[in-house]
């Protein structure tokens, strides 16, 4: 359904994307395009789902040269209108639960329904592999070359709060090129979690059965956003032990308070490679978003993580000023070593740095 | 153990103490005080354990002018160095749970072991009933009394982080006047619970058996930094169904990824009124501190609360700063209105607001 009539876009993607012949994925994004876009071509391109210039607009909502960001800003601006129209889904589970594999099936299994699929990552520890697209793409052969699907890597650098910016920015124009699927993809380590919550309509956790809770580096507080949990891996000998687990979570959540929206988290057991579950999750997703979204509780959610972010950005800037003033850098260690060493309150420290500051 | 010769201290608490003649637990407050103290007054008077001066330095602290703010200041500055000698025990659960009660019989008890017991609270809401100490004193009528306690409400005005802020220096004081156990009361349906969590060594939340979670209304978060849950209530037909809650309770918590202290929380069940399971939670939270202290966590925990409050009020004083602006007021409500109408992005919206102040 996408625009092939592209030329390579690996030149705008120089350092992020791998050369195009170690990348299947990468031959539909060959073709013409022009070297120098107006605002209008951006938004047009992605009106008509071409996939060199989306790609190419979001290299410059990553970039880092002012320019390039007032021009992304323009773009944002014109898609916003077009926005919204998906189902927004967050994945996340450790390393080794089989996330990539997950999706690939369940990304597949989703196209394969008539619909069309981006899929996003926001991992703050792909800075050390540059945000290479290599090791997604490489994980997801087939979703890869699926004409259905887009998969984007997470943006290299930046904050956290810069990344998931980037990606909720992301996020619209994918939207608006007609993307009616959105998988935001993060590793259940940190706090990207949080800002991934705050961005989709569904949070799933895919969690292994059997592993133990201190094996799985779940950080604390994660569970309880989760809209489902999918224990992974569920084929096999390891099947009656998914299944046990399965009956363990969803007794463990039934305890947790309930969620605003009074969905209780529901868990499923699955297997990728087995393909077993997946479709069951699928409905289990939809079933939810259609719920959700006749109570009006989609269009709230949004709006309450919209005010949240906007907030956030506020807040973020505010500290960001703060903290790289040289003098308040320079300061910063020497008043914190006093409130370590219990020579200080913490508010007298507070007041200290931010004498001069507030004047 | 504590001073008894000083005078009415009620007039230093004007508005936030009944008078005397209404409460039992003012009357060790009559005698002797000077009507002037200076800082050496009051550090020596709180180092004597002088109840009467020690009230009056937590009023300094409560107060919102800024000359008392400053004497507090130095004094909480001379008593930096004899404080942090106590155990630290935040208790949270909704109305209903039990909360005075267990209180009372817990802190009686923790007494009768030749232990010295300060309650303070943070509760929000108690700005309403202007943080009048009647409630929380009539409702522990024995612990009032009780000459080794010494029960404080809420401070009864200013933002959370400014509550929690108060708090934190009267701990501070509490200490030095010799205190060795502190009680951080909280109410378990806000954001307060955070803040208690952050400032003490054990956090204990109290839950009911049976009533269903909706029906508790414990925010969801709030179980997971919990170092014990506590049944309350559990006697005569209530008990099977409050051990039955217990077992659930602690298998589901078993489920939640450890606390960095390796710590697993303990579920127990409890009757304030019976006297039933008291002992067994003191010397749960005896056997924690103990553990904890040997391994180096206690002063470890101690010491990222610090820092987090450090960083925490210098975060809030950016903020109150920029949103108090009146042209920030002005403009932001139109700003948060077209991003709630999806006409802007959150991220041009704090862009917009933040151009002005931030040059």
């Amino acid at each position: 359904m996408f625009d092939d009539s592209t030329e390579s876009a690996s030149k705008v993607n120089e350092g992020i994307e791998q050369p195009p012949s170690l990348n299947p994925a990468l031959k539909r994004l060959k073709g013409k395009i022009k070297h120098h876009l107006t605002i209008d071509d951006f938004f047009n391109g992605i009106k008509n789902k071409n996939i060199a210039v989306l790609s190419r607009a979001i290299t410059m909502i990553e970039s880092a040269l002012p320019e390039h960001h007032q021009i992304a800003q323009q773009i944002i601006e014109k898609c916003l209108p077009y926005s919204g129209k998906s189902i927004r889904i967050g994945i996340t589970g450790v390393p080794g639960v089989g996330k990539s594999t997950f999706i690939e099936t369940f990304g597949n299994y989703i196209t394969s329904l008539g619909r069309t699929l981006a899929v996003l990552a926001i991992d703050p520890s792909s800075e050390i592999s540059h945000g290479s697209i290599l090791g997604d793409k490489t994980r997801m052969e087939t979703l890869s070359v699926n004409q259905n699907a887009f998969i984007r890597p997470s943006p290299s650098s930046g904050s956290l709060g810069g990344v998931a910016n980037k990606t909720r920015e992301t996020i619209i124009l994918c939207e608006a090129a007609g993307f009616n699927t959105i998988i935001i993809e993060t590793v259940g380590v940190g706090q990207s979690e949080t800002a991934v919550h705050s961005m989709v309509d569904f949070f799933l956790l895919l969690m292994l059965a059997g592993a133990g809770d201190e094996l799985q580096g779940i950080k604390r507080g994660i569970m309880e956003m989760a809209d489902a949990i999918a224990i992974t891996k569920a084929d096999g000998n390891n099947e009656t032990k998914a299944r046990q687990a399965g009956i363990e979570y969803q007794n463990a959540l039934h305890l947790f308070p309930p969620a605003e929206s009074g969905w209780i988290p529901k868990v499923v057991t699955c297997s990728a490679t087995q393909n077993i579950g997946i479709s069951q999750i699928w409905n289990l997703v939809k079933n939810y978003f259609d719920e959700m979204s006749d109570k009006g509780f989609v269009l709230h959610r949004r709006q309450l993580q919209s005010k949240f972010w906007m907030y956030e950005t506020i807040n973020e800037s505010l500290k960001e000023n703060f903290y790289q003033k040289p003098e308040i850098k320079k300061e910063l260690m020497f008043f914190e070593e006093l409130v370590l060493q219990g020579k200080m309150t913490p508010h007298s420290a507070a007041a200290n740095l931010l004498k001069d500051y507030l004047k």
